[in-house]
């Protein structure tokens, strides 16, 4: 059954508070989008979708939702339905969503892009969806990761917004803009290029670098006393989950290799600087890098 | 001439508001330290040193210097010398400082320690340095990156205390104590190890991070715009001043190329579970990482 918001055949408002939202995934960005959607009064209920049984009664008690129910009723009574599961079963659960669709709203906020959208192509539902991904995260995971208030003035990418349903777009471009975030578009296939560059590459370092301190640092005091220099925080993306970063490195895997053997490289003139003693070049190397100081300041 | 609190044949006293103080380099460490010196109110008077005559004048300016002296006259006219320029040029400086030294006490804050402290061995004045390293530092530099009260419960590495005269070693902590930092005693030679594997290597991942990423990644605005996803912390460090680090990558080559090599052996791991699609093994490898969090909270 369709909430009755959507049965008197006018478009969806986001300021009708007679709204019912679900979200799937009550994970950190799930459940840091229902406390954007509760704080903001945008919906007058939030029904919760996720498998780990835990999770949900967590999710319930933090008061991140107000119902858990399955995927099939959750997306039936919902006007607006947010997916924040781990992208490959985003992937998968994309087109069962868009099967059980009427006129309701479809966001993911998921890490990759491509594959996602492909999952939907051809459906004939497609306009409902519309693909996102929020410029925020922490290493930390689960609902009790949920934050409130943590939205505002972050970047979200909006993808391939020319297949979502003027409607539904602007739906979701009014959500964004009502919690705070700054809209940026994209096409998907060019997010998860850049997104390798900018965000999955520096997961790599980060496991790779605490893999490496781990393997040859035995005293853990030691890493604790010293760690207040620098490796705190290069290190600090070393504690993501990996329920959540396999299934993005799995759809992203040719950028990120692509990222990867750079990276390597780029390691490599570093090792050849100090093995061969040559500070000139290992100088012009860091004053290179330095060059990030223009655009991050 | 030696300031009249020597004369008097007693020990120093880290109470004795009536010291002088040197601070040899006036950069973001020396310049911190001579805000805690200032702010803790532990001498009557602080004298730069300082060879960067642009440097100096913002030192005096912004009032973390009282007077700019040359170093020997400074060194004669201070009860307390603090040495804190880059590491290769403190290795050079410091056996000419004990040379000039009577019963001043000096302390070094160079990010390694072997060399500095080889460079004085066998100097008949070893007993009045401390060799010191504290975990603090940021990713800027000069005069104006000094800053107010951020030493307090940070860690100082103290190395090779008992090299030092007891009076010597006395006052160093107790100045540490009574500018609220924890102290940590090491060996000089396990120190420079540990620091490659907790600090050098790093700032390693993260100046390569940087040219990966200025190499790939040609469109400025995509950086910056999508920089909140995990880009930001991991090469912040890549700010670093080549003037700081080169010389340290210098003292601790070995150290820091046994890191790096580890480092780009768990980088391959990384990659050949990518290349294989061996999504189990990826899983692996992260959760390895994840144990990091028993240590870094």
């Amino acid at each position: 059954m369709v909430n009755k918001a959507l049965n008197d055949n006018t478009q969806l408002s986001i300021v009708n508070s007679q709204l019912n939202a679900c979200v799937i995934g009550l994970g950190l960005i799930g459940g840091t989008f229902a406390l954007a959607l509760r704080d903001n009064k945008i919906v007058s209920k939030i029904i919760g979708v996720e498998a780990n049984e835990e999770h949900a009664q967590k999710a319930l008690q933090l008061g991140l939702v107000d119902q858990i129910l399955a995927l099939d009723e959750a997306v039936k009574q919902s006007d607006f339905i947010i997916l924040a599961t781990p992208v490959t079963i985003a992937a998968s659960q994309l087109p069962k969503i868009l099967d059980l669709v009427e006129k309701q709203i479809v966001i993911d906020l998921g890490s990759t892009k491509f594959d996602i959208i492909q999952s939907v192509k051809n459906h004939p539902k497609r306009g409902r969806y519309v693909a996102s991904h929020p410029m925020w995260g922490t290493e930390f995971s689960g609902p009790e990761a949920a934050q409130h208030n943590v939205l505002q003035d972050r970047v979200i990418i909006i993808c391939d917004k020319n297949d979502s349903d003027n409607d539904a777009l602007e739906f979701a471009e009014n959500f964004y803009h009502k919690i705070g975030m700054r809209l940026v578009y994209m096409n998907g296939e060019a997010h998860d290029v850049h997104l390798a560059y900018v965000s999955h590459i520096s997961h790599i370092t980060s496991f790779a670098l605490a893999n490496t301190v781990l393997e040859k640092e035995k005293e853990e005091d030691t890493i604790f006393n010293l760690a207040g220099s620098g490796f705190e925080s290069t290190v600090r993306l070393a504690k993501s989950n990996s329920a959540t970063w396999v299934p993005v490195f799995k759809q992203n895997k040719e950028n990120v290799l692509d990222v990867l053997n750079e990276y390597i490289s780029q390691l490599r003139k570093f090792k050849s600087s100090l093995e061969k003693e040559n500070w000139e070049y290992l100088n012009e190397l860091i004053e290179e890098s330095n060059k990030i100081k223009k655009i991050l300041k």
